[in-house]
This record gives C-alpha cells, sequence and structure tokens, in this order.
C-alpha cells in the first residue's frame, strides 16, 4: 500500500493554516515553544442526522505526522513572508528551529472502524504546544473527511443489506468524477471501502490501496456503434469476462432483451454473463421486470447492478418498493457525503502544563453549554453488555485519565447536556478503553491493521451497537456521559471562568 | 508555480474509473481505438440556484493530460485485474499498447475565468476514441469541482461587494480543516482566489500556487494564558507587524478593548493593529459596537474580521444589518461548496468518423429533451452589446463548426428546451467564440495565463454579465440557444433515434 509521503511529491508540512506558524512563532518567541499541552480532536453532532460517525483517516494521519519535517523549501517560502511593516513575519532563528523539528509527541486514538459519537476524543495529542498546534490543521482535514465518508458508506450499506448474514447486496463507490479534487476522490474511495462498499471504479484507489476494482462500459459505448446489440456483441467479444451490459442508452427492456441474447451467445463460448445495469427511469420497476426477463431466459444468477444518484434514503425506498436490484452503484452522494460535506471536527486544548510542571485544565467556553470542550487528558470507556454472540455497546463515559476514582464501585457518568441525565455501571460491567497508543515520544507503537481489518472492525462494531442508534429517522441518542467527577471539574471552571469575565 | 505532476509521486494515468479502460480494451480489440471522435465537458443546470458558473481547473487538466503516459507500475497493476474465470482483464498486447500510448488529441476549452452557463462545451476533446474515452472522467473530476468552488467564491466575493469600484471588503478563504482532502483544500484555494478570494490560510496553497496567505491566532493562544489581555501582549511582543485579535474568547466587547489597550501599545513601539477578529455571537451588533469601540480610541483604520459559517447569503444578510465588518473570513461553506458539493458535469460523445472518414453527429437520448446531448463539434459564440464603458453580454450561441450558415445575414438562435423561444442577432453584432485551442495533436499552444490574470478575467468577466443574471435570488436565465441549423439536426435525430426504438 502507498503512503501519503509516497503520493505527494513535496514536503506536506505547509499543509497548515498560517495561524498555526504565527502562533508556533509566538510560543517559541515567549519561550514556550517545549511546554507540554494535550489537544483533543471530536466533533460535537453526528453527521446526516444520523445516530452514530465511523472513525476514520488515522492512517493518513499517522503518515502526515510521521513525516512532519520543514524542508529547505517550506522555509526559504516562509522567509518571504511579510508582515504589515513589509518586514519578514518570521526570524531567521525561529526558521532554524523549524528545521530541526521532528515529531515527538504521544498520540493516543481510536482506532480506525470504530463507531464514536460526539465529544469523544477520536485522537488526542500530547507534548510540546508549538508541535501539537501546528498539526491541528491537517490532522482536522485528514480525519473530518474520511471520517464523514465512512459514515456515509456505512449508513448506505446498511440501507442496502450488506451488513446482514448472508447478504447478497453489494455498493460499489464510483465517485471519482465529481469528487473534490483528486485526493478528495482518492480518499474517498479508501474511507468508502472501509465503511462497507465492496469496490471501486477509481483505478488509481485500486493501485493505491489495494481495493478491488469494478466496470464495464458507459453510454458511449453504446454510441459509437450502429445499433445496441451490435455494441453489447463487440463487447463481449473483446471482454467475455466482465460482461454488465448498460441497457438503459435507449429503451431499457429492450435493452435487457439484448443483453440477454448477448448472453446465450456468450454462454455459448463458455462464458457468463455478469449481469445488466440501469442507470436512469424508475429503478424500482424496470429492475423488477428485468428480473422477470433474465430469469425467464435463463439468467437467474445475473446481477442487477443499479446507479442514478443513489444514496441510504432512496436506496432504502428502493427496496420498500420490492426492487430487484443487488448490486449499488454509487458516486456522488457518497463521494462527496451530498447532503453533510463536511464533519465539524475540532481540536481543543485540554490542559497545560504550568510553570511548575502542574497541569492545568482548559475549557473553551461558548455562549452554548453544549459547545463547551471537556477539560483534561481524556480518555473514553465504552461498556458492554453480554447480549447473544456479541457484547451490546451500553454507553461511553468520558473521563480524565488524571482523575483517580474508586473503581471498586459502580461508577456514574452524567450528561453534559442535562445533569438529571445519569447513568449507573456496574463496578464489574466489561468495558474497553478506546483511546489507544498510537505514538509514544514521536515514534509509531505497535502495527497498523490492515484495510480489510478496518473494514471488518466496522462490521463489528455495527453488529455491537444498538439498531435503534442505527436507524435513519430519530435515531436513539446512544448515552454518551462525563465521568462524576469531570462532570463537577468541568461545572466548576465554567463557573469560575464566567465569573472573571 | 508548482505543477500536478510536481504534486504527486505516481504517475496519474489510473486516475480514471475501470470502465475507461475496459472500454479502451473493447476499442483496441475491434481495431477501433484509432477512430476520431469528438466529446464535450459541460453541465445541465448552473449550482447554487443560480445564474452562472464560473469555469476553472483548466490548467489541472491541461497539465494532467500532458503526463498522460502509463509508467511499468501502473501496467504491473492493470496485468493483476481478472474477469470472472479468473483470468487476466487485459491482453498483453493491449498493455504493451498502453504503454507506448501519448496524448495525441486535439483539444479546445473555455478560458478558465469566463462566466459559462449551461450546456456550454468548456471543454471539447478531438482525437482518437480512446484516448478521449480515456480522459473522461479525470477531466470532470478536476473541472467539476474547481467551477464549483470559483463559482461559489465569485458569489460570496459578490455578496461582500468585491467587485464594486473601490471596494474596501476582502473575502479570504480558510477551508482547509473541513475541506475534503488534501487536493480538496488545495485546489479549493486555486478556485477560490481565482473567484475573487484575497488570501487563503493554507500555507501549503501559498507555496504551491503563490496565493497569498494570512494568519494571526486562535482561541486555543489566549486559552494558554492566564489572561486574555496577556495572551494579546505576548502575541504582539512577538509578532508585531501582524496583529489581528480574535476577541470572542470570554466576552467579545471586552476583547476588542482588550485589543484597544494593546493597540495602544503597539502603537508606541511604532507599530499598528492591523485589527479584530468576531467569531461567534451576532456579528452585525457585535461589528457595529467594535467599530464604535476602535473608532473612538483612535483605530478608524483597524480592520473587523468575521467569521462562523458564513456564505454569500449570510454575507448579504449581514450587509443588510449595517454589519461593520470588512474583512470575511470564509471556511467550510466556500470550500466544499456545502449547499451543492458537486457540479453535475457530464462528458458526451458529440461525432465519430464513421470507415469512411465521415463525421456522423452522435446524440445521448433521455426521457427528459433537456437532458439529451447536442451532436457535431461544438463552438459557442457569446454576442455582445456596446453599453457604457464594457461590452454586455446579450447571448450565447451554440454551434456546430461543421455546420455554415450565411454569415452576411442575422443569425437566429433556438432555445432547445422550448423552440418558440428564439433570438436573432444583427449580421454585425460583435462577438466572441469562447473555446480556444489548448492542444493541437498533443502539444499545447499558446501559454497559460497566470492565476492573477485568470483572476483578472473573472472580475472583468462578471463586469459584463447583466446584473439579473448574477442575482441570488430567481437570477434572470441568460439566453442560451443552438444555431438554426443545429437545433433541425438535433430535432431529426432524436426523432429518427426515438423511431427507431
Amino acid at each position: 500500500m502507498h503512503r501519503l509521503n509516497e503520493l505527494y511529491r513535496p514536503s506536506l508540512s505547509l499543509l497548515t493554516d498560517l495561524y498555526q506558524l504565527t502562533m508556533a512563532y509566538g510560543y517559541w518567541k515567549n519561550g514556550l515553544a517545549e511546554r507540554e499541552a494535550v489537544f483533543h480532536l471530536f466533533f460535537r453532532k453526528n453527521p446526516f442526522d444520523g445516530g452514530y460517525a465511523i472513525a476514520c483517516g488515522l492512517q493518513m494521519a499517522v503518515e502526515y505526522l510521521e513525516q512532519l519535517r520543514f524542508d529547505s523549501q517550506d522555509l526559504s517560502y516562509l522567509a518571504t513572508l511579510t508582515g504589515a511593516d513589509n518586514q519578514p513575519l518570521f526570524e531567521d532563528a525561529f526558521l532554524d528551529y523549524l528545521g530541526e523539528l521532528h515529531w515527538t509527541c504521544d498520540v493516543d486514538a481510536i482506532p480506525e472502524g470504530t463507531v464514536v459519537y460526539p465529544h469523544e476524543p477520536l485522537v488526542r495529542v500530547q507534548g510540546p504546544i508549538l508541535q501539537c498546534q501546528l498539526v491541528e490543521t491537517p490532522l482536522l482535514n485528514l480525519i473530518n473527511f474520511q471520517t464523514l465518508v465512512a459514515t456515509k458508506a456505512a449508513r448506505v450499506c446498511s440501507a442496502a443489506g450488506v451488513f446482514l448474514p448472508h447478504a447478497a447486496d453489494r455498493v460499489i463507490e464510483f465517485g471519482l468524477r465529481r469528487a473534490q479534487g483528486i485526493d478528495g476522490a482518492l480518499s474517498a474511495s479508501r474511507a468508502a471501502f472501509i465503511g462497507g462498499c465492496a469496490a471501486t471504479s477509481n483505478v488509481m484507489a485500486g493501485r493505491l490501496y489495494g481495493i478491488p476494482v469494478v466496470g464495464t462500459h458507459a453510454h458511449s459505448w453504446v454510441m459509437t456503434f450502429a445499433s445496441e446489440r451490435e455494441a453489447f456483441e463487440l463487447y463481449a467479444d473483446a471482454m467475455p469476462n466482465n460482461c454488465v451490459f448498460l441497457v438503459d442508452t435507449y429503451d431499457t427492456l429492450e435493452g435487457v432483451r439484448k443483453a440477454v441474447e448477448v448472453g446465450h451467445r456468450l454462454r455459448a463460448t463458455g462464458h457468463e454473463m455478469l449481469g445488466i445495469r440501469l442507470d436512469s427511469g424508475d429503478l424500482a420497476w424496470l429492475s423488477i421486470e428485468a428480473r422477470k426477463i433474465l430469469d425467464e431466459a435463463g439468467f437467474p444468477d445475473a446481477s442487477i447492478v443499479a446507479s442514478n444518484d443513489l444514496d441510504e434514503r432512496l436506496i432504502t425506498s428502493l427496496k420498500r418498493q420490492g426492487a430487484r436490484i443487488d448490486t449499488w452503484g454509487v458516486g456522488t452522494k457518497l463521494a462527496t457525503a451530498f447532503d453533510q460535506p463536511a464533519l465539524g471536527g475540532v481540536y481543543k486544548l485540554g490542559a497545560i502544563r504550568d510553570e511548575n510542571g502542574t497541569w492545568q485544565p482548559r475549557i473553551k467556553l461558548s455562549e452554548q453549554t453544549i459547545k463547551v470542550s471537556n477539560p483534561g487528558i481524556l480518555q473514553v470507556r465504552r461498556f458492554e453488555r453480554e447480549s447473544g454472540p456479541v457484547s451490546e455497546h451500553r454507553g461511553d463515559m468520558i473521563f480524565d485519565e488524571q482523575t483517580k476514582w474508586d473503581q471498586s464501585h459502580d461508577v456514574t457518568m452524567v450528561d453534559p447536556a442535562d445533569h438529571h441525565r445519569q447513568k449507573t455501571f456496574a463496578k464489574d460491567t466489561p468495558y474497553t478503553d478506546l483511546l489507544q497508543p498510537v505514538f509514544r515520544n514521536g515514534e509509531i507503537v505497535g502495527e497498523s491493521p490492515s484495510l480489510q481489518a478496518i473494514r471488518d472492525r466496522v462490521r463489528d462494531q455495527l453488529s455491537r451497537t444498538p439498531m435503534a442508534v442505527q436507524r435513519f429517522e430519530n435515531p436513539h441518542e446512544y448515552p454518551v456521559g462525563l465521568e462524576q467527577g469531570l462532570f463537577h471539574l468541568k461545572a466548576d471552571m465554567i463557573h469560575a471562568a464566567r465569573e472573571r469575565t
């Protein structure tokens, strides 16, 4: 598999907002560059009015952090930047400092493919504040988008029934032509595969990430020839082992009949027609009629592929109408996360050491209490319940790793938006702490999971997630609370900050 | 300026849908690989329910086409792909053919920065059908997204009054953290600059494309220190020539007063505070109050920067409320084109030579007549009217370059959606033919304009575009018609095709 630094030629260290560098300069000038701090990356609202998200993008973030090093061209460029007085923004000594900089932080993160919820830190970065701050923007860029697309893909695949036992349906992603840029397409293909898609049309994503690629022919192939029949025949002659005929260029059901004729011809040469594709019209009705034609002609195994601006809601509707589609081609709506093209992930300071080395928790205030960030060095504990073959997720508790509570007793978590909503877990409730070490002192810890392992994790995680949380309409809000001590710390800090101003 | 092939390390030739390669194989197997064809890239509907779009992305498309060459790793990867029978999809001889392939097509295109309308070919590709077909997907990827963002940027800048004579307002783009992937961000920064933005926060876009970069400090800077005042002072000490203070971490107007105190301190050292930034709350009211505080304190030239999910509609509303904002920071809504994150651009076969070398026009049928593509080898003629200092655009006529009509007479164009809507231009009406040569026989023709020249073109084009077409609510539909002969050819072809099936 290709790595990020093999994809891009220039150093990616300038892939950040200028204010990260001007703040870095400020820390450096004030002797605070190495002051230890902790930042958390999280989102505040599930995308698509849904009940969950799928964490994704960590691998690329790791590759980004690993390569973090300013090359001489980066530094030369920074030296050209000037302020209001036309003097350089940055002193040479600072650029020298940047030139020597390499990544030395600790990073803990929730593994890719995990079901996650609002306010849970997906990534925690701890180390010199200058480094923590520099990587805010690229981490958000890489994780916001892939988390968004993996979540969309999981929803689409769930609508198509991909996660059901013995599922026959497949979702294939072909968003490249409408994706937001080259990497918008490549990283969407990766995240869509993680979220449950079976394949992509994007050949470069196939080569770079090892994702299966699919594709046969377009309308233009049919339009090239004098007749649809001739187009199908010539395609079948050329590539008899990869025949899915696009049947809607002229009259769709006539197209299916012509596909059947060519299918018989193929069979006579020892090949089997894989299926047909519908790309317009009433997909429910056409698929039912096409299925009849195919079955009656002796092609019960031929797939019916459908496409045309599909998303999870259209697929649900088509299923409800009894559509006989088994392969769902999803492009624009998936690759751009059309109905919500950005996840509002943020990256907030949680704590900073004072001059004496003592950690001081920090919050970002807001008029809306729900938008106030959580202070501390945070971890997420997911409580589980044995329920049939797999344990079901029951609730997630965010806690400060520095807070010691008596773990021999039951633990109570509090909903920060409504402190009357509390939930107590018996002391022997099984749990998993979600954030796992990724970097220690700038060195990668452990192995990166394969794409297939991440993809399997999504399936496993969803099987443990209550169905009420997964539904599209008015999903149940999965319980996420603050450990009681953290809740009180936060409440006190909000109170103190509001007193102060 | 960096070029696309200096940005990405691997060959980009696999950045296409697999079906382009399977069709390419089909053409090759059937001896049609070199058959000459013409394809047009166009969109069918203006984005954002608006009245126009800004063509963008051509330069990257040119760089893509120029580098089109399959390297040995591409070919090795393609050799691994198999069909239903586990046999290779592609014969070795075809892979050898691909290995020898280089770009030999003619390309004509509407220059970047031009105001364009639905159904107008933005790019026309003419050459061996195998090559034309291969590049469909990457051309769509590169041009769809940048056209979308340049259009969004032009709308946002227009709302902010950037294009007015003596405008003082500026729009700055800072979408990196929410953009769709690395290149989603980089190409959005480029397109946003073309569409009228003054600067970006994305330092890598600054380095790669020479776009001005801006940035000062975030909330985390303020939260790092014991007080807001201390935070502003230490920032000012470090970087006195780049001081825009973010004032809304605690109490916004108190923040403005603290900025003023530090502004006086700065002035005493020979520096001038550039301004303040508002990132939350009632931006209209806060900006008016902040302006008063700044003016009364002797800082009439200090900017008021505002941000917080701004787009063209919010900016229009803030202006209407008398907001005293002069610098508009726009991120997510611009870089992802949030309210419509994909332009539905398509690429359709217009004509193909038959065995005798005679051009045969082609159309793509659809149940909706408006979605039927235009046949031929198309060009767009834009008619103008002298009106004051600049000529105003009056209407665009799509015509087939092979159709000869009597240019000594008036010319009539027909609205393909309603043939009763016709428009006649006197024979001496000034005009410009929009599609200009870009490649001839695979070689680049002429010079690429600079980013600044493209950006200037947008401003000039908008000054010639009727205001009724530019308004956000119920924009006037700019007249785009088919030259009469083309209209009749198309009508005959639709009739014949519907007869046939």
